[in-house]
């Protein structure tokens, strides 16, 4: 059984859920490989509606939603009032990306060389697999955006829950289900899994064709090697661990250093520090002694708030007890504590540049939650190669005065050590807060996921439920509907 | 050292090459990293001028490199001089890209709910490694489309020669790279090394980070495993093993069985078959005894060659063994041997839809060589069910009878099985002969390819080699220069 767990408090939440049984995986895997032919000839419009029948759906009981998610995350009825939004803003995206069309990626080459014209579309790539995150129970879970974007494609999706919030996904799932089937979609397209067990019995079923998931390198790790080693090796998104560096220029530090701290401290704490794109690695210039101080007292201030779960405490706790042993480290400040038993501490340590480069096997892994490292640059000089060891991250930001000709020439090596480091380069600004758009890429190079060329936020997350085929020399009755008409004008 | 043969006698060819010293692939990679700043800043216009100075040098000594290429592979001087051609039309079909630059994948979304405004552009992922193969020379070898994808992407590119020509190797990287150079490309754009050792440590390297393979199944997975199992995974973009399966339907039978017939010898030992597009699997109307001899004919009278290689050769004869050691199959036919110790026999085997359904594992597989399996089917209903559980294929081809509505029907069905199993569709053609062009899809599902999205083939191929970064609320003066303009206007 699956419990849920108030994290104010410790005690169960709700009634513990079953774990799916290994005949009920197949069951599910079997209905959306049965599925697919009917939702992937589906017209664009009607996918479209379908999308927008769930969102409208879930925003209907956004309510109820929210306050059975608090009970299991404690993430708070504004934030997770605010997540279903995001949640269905991302299905209607999405309803926007099927109307547009673009996404099919026709292409038309007309004949030569003895060879027919060619015309390519993009079909869904089968039934998907779609790992749940803890710290998001709607945007990155059941409905999230791995699912939108995958049934936008044409995929069915089956997707095994996270163990933080097993409630709040079985109702997710539900309303989803209710909605797509009053859509007109065929039944099988959608199926809500539970446990350990069924998630790698989902992962190794020869009909699912790709995966996505978020959630932490080393079990995304373990899911990457699965699907590589299966019997037919299929495509894994994972979006992994990230560190995202922040670096303040010396220009922008002298200049606005009070609003750099308090929006780096508010950065670091927002959701107990608990997000992929937390702010973990501060870098400030050596000489400015008032930014540093202004940043300890901002995390000084600041609050924490109950961890999603006894396993993620335990693991800051672990994270914190190694970097506070370091000999390097040092612990500059400490934020109030959260409520609960597994309420965070917002802590920040300080090391100097030289000996964060000796150690960055230690000192530059993510410690995931509330836990700041700052660290001291004597130069732009020494910074830059320091900067471009580091692993690859969902996102960078440099912090700079737009005024200043000094700071603007190193923020032009900083962004060119981050376009290969990152996927999103941020100015003047923080990580966390992520706008779902045409333009977002959240992606970036290993660790951050293990497919750097694709994003899980935002409209091009379709396109890694798609694969192309070409028809060569088809007369125009033989050609997918969106293909016939160019066809016939040829 | 690595000694060409020349196929025509089993005598060596030319004088042996060195395999690449540990050193010295080291020396090249670091020479590679070295180059990609500047290489991945030039301009569109700069590298499209870059890779048509290197089409332009190679175009030049077309006699030359033919004539090598003869020696160490015996595909004569008519495929040699054309796949020149090809190779040199690669080149610029990919300067064409550059100058269009559409592959930048520009996408501006603006500022909301508190975030500005985000930018998007696709930059080179960086290094990339290059394992060439052997049946094709020039065209999926040194400079072949995996090179000219990558660099167009802007990413600096060491080849891996393959064992099987090493001097043609040898001569077309000496006239790139003094054309690369004449053109004011950075020093270690562009590298070739020898060797099977070399090619691991080359795959290893941390600087690589990307990797594209054309080849055997085997060969392939084994350089997949390697990437990902490397500390830092990278992407593998691997083009493998594929059969083609060719259905014949019954009123294309009837209409033009000695057509069918011819055209499918012609497919077949075409190259002496050693093409990955080769038409492995025929499909045949079980009541159609008139085209089953006809086939039988046409390969009976059709020639071999030489193969590329002992090792080929060695693979075809075993395969042959194999096959005609199957109790449910039967040899049908032989045609002429090629000349030489490695000179291909063209052979037609053939079997019922049941027998070959009872044992895909063997009669499925790929024989590399110009050996045919004709597969008699007794209905649609039941060919159907046995094409959705081949494996991933190239190409997948259909002949129908456009007259004829049975034939059209059943066409409807044969392209549905092929949009979730091949990557091309060929409508009364065969899937040899790959165009070049921007509809181009040279891909599959597994084994065809590792990554099904992608294509080794046509403008498309750029897109493995480029990864997006978001750039959020960067003023104008920060942004790379194809988003800089767009920006100030906002």
């Amino acid at each position: 059984m699956i419990q849920g767990f108030n994290p104010r408090t410790g005690k169960p939440a709700g009634e513990p859920v079953a774990e799916t049984p290994g005949a009920d995986v197949d069951a599910a895997v079997a209905a959306a490989a049965e599925a697919l032919p009917a939702w992937a000839a589906l017209a664009d419009e009607d996918r479209a509606r379908a999308l927008e029948a769930v969102a409208d759906a879930l925003d209907e009981r956004t309510k109820e939603l929210a306050a059975l998610a608090d009970e299991e995350t404690a993430l708070g009825d504004t934030r997770l009032t605010g997540e279903v939004g995001r949640t269905t803003g991302q299905l209607r995206l999405f309803a926007g990306v099927l109307r547009d069309g673009r996404y099919h990626d026709v292409a038309e080459s007309p004949a030569g060389g003895g060879i027919p014209e060619i015309e390519r579309i993009s079909h869904p790539v089968g039934p998907v697999a779609v790992f749940a995150a803890s710290n998001f129970p709607f945007a990155f879970s059941v409905m999230g955006g791995d699912t939108a974007s995958a049934l936008a494609a044409g995929c069915p999706v089956v997707v095994k829950a996270h163990e933080g919030h097993p409630s709040t996904s079985d109702l997710t799932a539900q309303i989803a289900q209710q909605a797509l089937a009053s859509a007109g979609a065929p039944a099988g397209v959608f199926a809500l899994i539970h446990g350990v067990d069924a998630g790698l019995q989902l992962l190794k079923h020869p009909d699912i064709a790709a995966a996505g998931f978020t959630g932490s390198t080393a079990g995304g790790l373990a899911l990457a090697k699965i699907c590589a080693e299966r019997e037919v090796p299929i495509p894994f998104f994972g979006e992994l661990g990230a560190v995202n560096p922040v670096v303040v220029l010396p220009g922008a530090a002298t200049q606005r250093g009070a609003d750099i701290a308090t929006g780096y401290a508010g950065s670091l704490t927002l959701g107990a520090g608990q997000f992929c794109t937390n702010p973990g690695l501060l870098f400030v210039p050596a000489q400015d002694e008032a930014l540093r101080g202004a940043v300890a007292d901002a995390v000084t201030e600041s609050s924490g708030a109950p961890m999603l779960s006894e396993r993620i405490y335990s693991g800051y706790e672990a994270a914190l007890a190694e970097i506070e042993a370091h000999p390097a480290v040092t612990s500059v400040a400490a934020g109030t504590t959260g409520e609960g038993p597994w309420g965070a501490t917002p802590r920040l340590f300080a090391t100097t540049l030289e000996e964060f480069a000796a150690d960055t096997e230690v000192l530059a892994k993510e410690r995931f939650g509330p836990a700041g490292l700052l660290i001291t640059y004597p130069s732009a000089e020494e910074l830059l190669p320091v900067l471009a060891q580091l692993g690859g991250n969902l996102v960078g930001a440099v912090h700079g005065d737009p005024g200043d000709q000094a700071d603007l020439a190193t923020a032009r090596q900083v962004i060119a050590v981050f376009q290969r480091t990152v996927g999103r380069i941020v100015w003047n600004g923080w990580p966390t807060g992520v706008a779902v758009n045409a333009a977002q890429h959240h992606g970036g190079p290993y660790p951050a996921t293990t497919a750097p060329a694709t994003t899980s936020v935002g409209s091009a997350a379709i396109r890694r439920w798609l694969v192309p085929v070409a028809y060569q020399g088809l007369p125009a009755e033989l050609l997918p509907a969106q293909l016939a008409p160019a066809a016939d004008e040829g």
